[in-house]
């Protein structure tokens, strides 16, 4: 049975790292030694160590011990034997990039799907869609593939952000990129912005924290969702 | 000999479509009849024919008449055998994708370096770069590279937004996204913002517009660059 949050950011605005949601970690990651940190998403270019010292950090306040995926030779291995995982923020094209790599992608869909605890943050998030094709990163490097893990049966756009009214600026904003988004492809996307988080648990999927969420589909003008709703029929 | 226009945008605040350049394009398409318009960035998703009548409306001010590519059945010979070429903005990911399975990267390249006149506005800007990887656009479609036309010896960011300073939003800043490209890549970056513009004359290249562009080199802090500079020499 599938048990994973994915969240839309690491940190909301004048709060630490992780900080906003550790309560629900704790219970989310009941009785959980530790963890499995995959840091392949280098936020700002940062290194594998330096990222996993940073979870590391917010996971000891709830007493749970944090182990990076490129400190083991088989990473496979790794997923398959972890208690649970955490894929951190950063950059969603290194990212899946390196998932593609060391072959973790059908690793970790199957690690999931026989209920590994998962929490995704941001561009750990939006892997867990079908494709990675609303993602908000600049595309730095190129990979294999936009496909993605697809243990939600919709794309994710993590960092939901409403149209700046004021801005004089000429680019898209985020509801025109997500609808030029829909003119080529079929499946839903949920907006989720930064504090939002959903919770899967089997087969429900229920959207948490105090905000709603923008959702698009194929053919309809966009709507917001409300927190504790059940989108798991959405698809 | 190259003779190219690299716009950050086709519209500046408050102003019509190409109204910000249009006497510059006068002198720059000097003598041409028809320009060949590439359509295929299709922003907000609209149509060629669509997206084609836009680029005509502004084009007709100064007595240009504009055909579209996707109205011809040899889109190679049809690039080879233009007067002028213009490349509009839209989704850099969907333009890339056209442009490749239409063949036309390697024509396009070839009539500029004889001398066709180029446009270029935002996508059809950040194709000039060696790659797309520093776009700001939505990775909707899965280009088969991201390596394009590389008629400049350094990468384009179009519509350089600077941080703001005000906002609570925990996503990347341009800057921040720029230098994660830096830690994967050796090339210079090109920051142009809205209503600068690059003017190739043969191996010259010069910065237009009233603004400083923001310019990211390997192993450097970013700097500004005044306008009328000569960056030929970034590479």
């Amino acid at each position: 049975m599938k048990h994973m949050i994915i969240a839309s950011t690491s940190t909301i605005f004048n709060s630490g790292y992780l900080e906003y949601i550790l309560e629900d970690l704790k219970t989310h990651f009941n009785n959980v030694k530790t963890i499995l940190f995959i840091p392949y998403a280098r936020p700002g270019g940062i290194t594998h160590e330096d990222y996993t010292a940073r979870a590391q950090a917010a996971f000891s306040k709830i007493s749970i011990n944090v182990v990076g995926l490129h400190t083991f030779n088989n990473p496979e291995q790794a997923i398959l034997q972890a208690e649970a995982i955490f894929v951190g923020g950063g950059n969603t094209f290194v990212l899946v990039s390196q998932l593609y790599k060391v072959n973790a992608i059908q690793t970790i869909i199957e690690a999931v799907n026989s209920g590994t605890p998962y929490l995704g943050t941001s561009a750990g998030s939006n892997i867990c869609g079908l494709t990675m094709n609303t993602t908000n990163d600049m595309p730095i490097v190129y990979p294999p593939s936009f496909k993605t893990l697809g243990l939600v049966p919709f794309n994710i756009n993590p960092h939901y952000l409403d149209p700046d009214a004021t801005s004089t600026h000429m680019g898209e904003t985020r509801e025109t990129r997500i609808k030029e988004f829909m003119c080529y492809n079929t499946q839903p996307v949920v907006g989720l912005r930064e504090g939002s988080w959903l919770e899967v648990k089997g087969s429900t999927i229920t959207l948490k924290g105090r905000l709603t969420a923008r959702i698009f589909e194929h053919n309809k003008e966009p709507y917001e969702l409300k927190p504790e709703s059940d989108i798991s029929l959405l698809k």
